[in-house]
């Protein structure tokens, strides 16, 4: 998504730098070479890119920052930045790594054990911040599909700046929901993860899809998603917008999560298949978000009206050894 | 879908009549002599076939209907039920038809023109009427796929017999918005045109999908499909819940609306195209929604909140030779 941003950006005549992390350096050398791997087309010829050593020269005079790392690497990403001795103060920072930040670590606010969200967790931080919500997969942006994003302002005065990116196709919808924004971001990861399950579960030749029982997990998520973003203090109809509803579809239809899932519900076990990922490079975020989520529920004053059965079955499937179809049947079962 | 319930009403050990329409002689034949041809699996072996001319037979001594035609066999099937010599009066009814009813012939209420929903335009009826909504692919019940599907009451004596129904794979969730699950199974159908139209637009070899607008136009559907629900006096959650978000999901996973879509995105005349398939046994029942809702709409007393952009551009592609791309680019960003 670092890369497929630089597109509308380039386009609205702004002077893009891409820089990547250590864990980016093949990445960068192949852009410079030619396509960009991911998105599989060149990203514009004003984009200058910059390896990890260059985080300095990459920021010097910039006046917002788009930072797509993953969740895994962003409490290291930040320290790294804030450290910067050029970074001006009050700069924007648009952020696009969703999840839970697990409370450890030197730059997280107070308290041992337990999670928060990104945006709320920074009480101190000398940015301005927004949080990205989809519907987005990158190689369509980078293809000019139509497409639209939720931008979650932390600050109001981060408003005129959504112009930059504004294409005819990218749709940037303002959002002062960052609670919900957040949390869909999120926690669609896990529920992807779940719809990647049905996939798995009913495999073989002829089988084809299991829409129907897809379907109705995808509606209780929805259910479920828009009484937990309620709880953490936001609004549900972020839930049942873009950032809800239309980006769990998007995740949902391939990606991943919903890999991990599928491989979960085929029967391999759920550490080894998310390990297998990760090391080629296939970071599944909604194994983080399953494995925080409680945690950050645990820390709300109040309990998700719809419940939380669907993110409880999930933690059981991927660290308690539930077994896939029977929690599954259980979920088909207990609606409304 | 007709044939996909006798799975779990034999399973239940009823005893189960399949009666086919004037249009139906093929099927009910193929299904004498092996599987049923849309399911793709042979009948349960206890259901007794009926030819179109059998009517009275099936009918003799029945205690509950399942009727499952299109919308536009629906009043020519339901005049035949309603002559039926042997109708005993106050016999359920589990009505599977979705759409409009254009106000025409003689059993439908008041008034010229305009358009009707089915359970609420036959107030004299002698029969205790059940409207059923999704989200069900019939070929995945066929195959016991875990399922779910929302049966509204139009009367809570109904409400015993939904035991009838249910299997450990298929649960019935009952509902008493009527109005609300009607509303959604017939423009769900419209909203899955919208989505094909997106998939016929963006063609060619290595293009791949377009879920990013997908998504978008998929919660916009959603939105705007809750606030048409509240304005025909159902309620807005029945079109978060399984028969709205979940009976959009599947029907526009695949089917035929979907195609139908596809076939006008990538160029076809809207007519043509609605009229080649249905000519093939594929009729894409969003089309008639799309022209009779808004008759539909303009007898209501409250203008939906949600607006009806989505579905007036329907109309105009459909109808009033709007070109798709451009309707389609002004929906992507009409958003909030």
């Amino acid at each position: 998504m670092g890369g497929a941003i630089t597109f509308p950006l380039a386009a609205n005549g702004l002077s893009v730098r891409l820089w990547g992390t250590w864990l980016d350096e093949e990445l960068i050398s192949e852009c410079r070479r030619g396509p960009h791997p991911r998105l599989g087309t060149a990203l514009p010829p004003e984009v200058e890119l910059f390896g990890s050593d260059q985080l300095e020269e990459a920021l010097a005079g910039a006046e917002l920052l788009f930072l797509a790392v993953s969740s895994e690497g962003f409490v290291p990403v930040l320290e790294r930045l804030l450290a910067s001795p050029g970074l001006p103060p009050g700069l924007p920072l648009f952020c696009l790594t969703k999840g839970f930040v697990a409370r450890e670590g030197r730059i997280l606010r107070t308290g041992e054990g337990g999670a928060e969200l990104y945006g709320s967790s920074f009480p101190g931080l000398p940015l301005r911040w927004a949080s990205i919500g989809g519907p987005v997969k990158a190689a369509e942006l980078a293809r000019r599909v139509p497409t639209a994003s939720v931008y979650a302002l932390g600050d109001p005065s981060l408003e005129p700046l959504l112009a930059f990116f504004r294409t005819p196709y990218y749709r940037v919808l303002a959002s002062y929901d960052l609670v919900g924004v957040e949390l869909c971001a999120a926690l669609k990861n896990a529920y992807a993860i779940l719809l990647g399950i049905c996939d798995g579960l009913f495999p073989g030749p002829g089988a084809g899809p299991v829409d129907n029982l897809k379907a109705l997990l995808l509606s209780r998520a929805v259910d479920e998603l828009a009484g937990i973003v309620e709880a953490g203090g936001g609004r549900a109809s972020t839930a049942c917008g873009p950032a809800g509803i239309g980006d769990l579809y998007v995740t949902a239809q391939s990606g991943r999560n919903r890999l991990l899932g599928e491989r979960i519900g085929a029967g391999e076990r759920p550490a080894q298949a998310y390990a297998l990922m990760r090391s080629s490079g296939q970071l599944a975020e909604g194994y983080l978000a399953v494995r925080h989520g409680p945690s950050f529920l645990a820390g709300l004053d109040a309990a998700p009206a719809g419940g939380r059965e669907l993110l409880d079955a999930l933690y059981r499937i991927l660290f308690g050894g539930a077994e896939c179809r029977a929690e599954l049947e259980r979920l088909a079962g207990g609606y409304g």
